[in-house]
């Protein structure tokens, strides 16, 4: 447990972590590092989690029930499983100080937005939000204060213009930054469909390429893990990450998924039958395409504005 | 041009490298870094690139014409794309030496193999080869020693059992080794199935969801690349790989590929439907089934003999 680095106040003098696994626990050992925050409550559904927060020492106070942990906090983050958000907001309303700001860590936001207004007094302030970070790990261990460092948060405020809730956000965006990221704030579906491209549906497609290696009759897993050099040992990695969080995206966030997923499928299906008729011309036209939009991602690192790499719309 | 490391004499005294790019010039630079040979002759069909071995210097000599370069070579390795392996070697042919091994560094084995049977005379030893190594980078510059360290090599010697074809197995065998190459032998056929899965098909996959992003109407490419973090950003790094050899790839290995994609598709329907039926188990159990598999891979390093990973199947 570090002490804060900046000699400034906290952001907000208490933070309340609900549910700590590899989000929640990296929410709090960044924002004690970035001195975002004075004292730090966590809940966890799991007995054996909140023991083992109690055990690693981060958190000053472990609760066995959301409203008592929420208590008194200036700042609430929910960071449980994603379809588990709106049951636990619901127990932790009554807890609720007037005025706090109440965020969350979920991969889908408007599915987690909506339970969250629905379950909240509307004397708090809910500022949906979601930092892009991860790795294949989970648990109360997983977590560190750098996991955020140089990422983006992405933040879904409401539709209301009203002065406090202005500076709600603002104050969440300070919490943010302090922890080390970069923050961006976006209207939910929008950033539903967005993350639907670049993360919950390469997720799908790792999944499912492990799974189907996984049930072939001709090739031993023996096989599969030794020449996994070739290109799949990078989707393993992505097939790791948390099931129950994973399933949760997929259901909150069904539309744009399986949106997303129809035009990979379209694609995919002509990229097959080129294959299928030897159309070396088309094969090589796409493969030239795809290397350079990851020119664009070198040369922005991740903190590209918007670019165009010679879009060759439906050119395949 | 480092000297051979160790005193022991080389294990081919002249090597050709056909084709110079990211994997030919690798060879060269582990190979003298090994010890394995004495000295290297280099031909590639672009003139450019031939210019740019010539001012790199990695090679002994650098020849106009495939024939030229192959001439009094002990180890000659075809290193150009795929496809053109079959045309380079008809016009080395009559350059080669009797007794010389030939071998190439081919993805695919099966239509290389028979490709270079084809074009070569009966007085050489043809060991096609692979070396399941690779970075995103390509051409003359791309190679460094160190390529092919602790990575496997396949080769897929032909079905004969002459003691000559023996020992030109054994010694291509001991020059990967000194490269710092795992060897392992493998039918041609058996290899061509193995790498559709550990290799093909991920490529494809990689190309296609790139290709998918690159075409949405309601994302920008400016969003894809801010927040590829998610995902996204390891399947943009496979899909910069090198357009025309895997154009190639995907050509000379059809029947593999294709139905190993066939294996893919069906299982994302049925997971495409989990998700639209909310079937929350189902992807759970999925999810939970493919971090196993991870879990085998880490385990192993990329040395794991036959394993078994709690395989399920066609559990869902």
């Amino acid at each position: 447990m570090s002490e804060p680095v900046l000699a400034r106040p906290p952001i907000f003098e208490r933070l309340a972590v609900i549910g700590c696994g590899l989000i929640g626990s990296s929410v709090i050992r960044a924002a004690r590092k970035g001195g975002a925050v004075g004292t730090v409550a966590v809940y966890d559904a799991s007995g054996d989690v909140r023991a083992r927060v109690v055990e690693l020492g981060y958190a000053d106070q472990v609760f066995d029930s959301a409203a008592d942990a929420v208590a008194g906090a200036d700042l609430v983050i929910f960071a449980a499983p994603p379809a588990a958000i709106g049951e636990v907001a619901k127990l932790a309303a009554k807890g609720l100080k007037a005025g706090a700001v109440v965020s969350d860590v979920g991969s889908v936001k408007a599915a987690i937005s909506d339970a969250l207004l629905e379950a909240l007094p509307d004397s708090v302030f809910v500022v949906p939000g979601h930092p892009i970070a991860g790795t294949e790990s989970s648990g109360p261990d997983a977590g560190f204060a750098e996991l955020f460092a140089g990422r983006w948060t992405i933040l879904c405020p409401q539709a209301r213009d009203d002065a406090p809730y202005a500076d709600a956000v603002e104050r969440l965006t300070a919490f943010w930054r302090a922890l080390g990221a970069n923050v961006e704030l976006m209207d939910a579906k929008h950033h539903d469909l967005v993350l639907a491209v670049t993360s919950h549906l390469p997720h799908l497609i790792a999944y499912n390429i492990v799974g189907t290696a996984a049930d072939l009759e001709d090739v031993t897993q023996g096989e599969v893990i030794k020449y996994s050099a070739g290109g799949f040992r990078d989707f393993t990695r992505i097939a790791a990450s948390d099931p129950v969080m994973w399933r949760d995206v997929f259901l909150l966030n069904k539309d744009a998924v399986l949106e997303i997923l129809g035009r990979f499928t379209e694609d995919l299906q002509a990229l097959s039958r080129s294959i299928r008729w030897g159309e070396g011309e088309k094969l090589e036209a796409l493969f030239t395409r795809t290397r350079a939009i990851r020119r664009g991602i070198v040369a922005a690192g991740q903190e590209s504005a918007e670019t165009n790499f010679g879009r060759d719309k439906k050119g395949g």
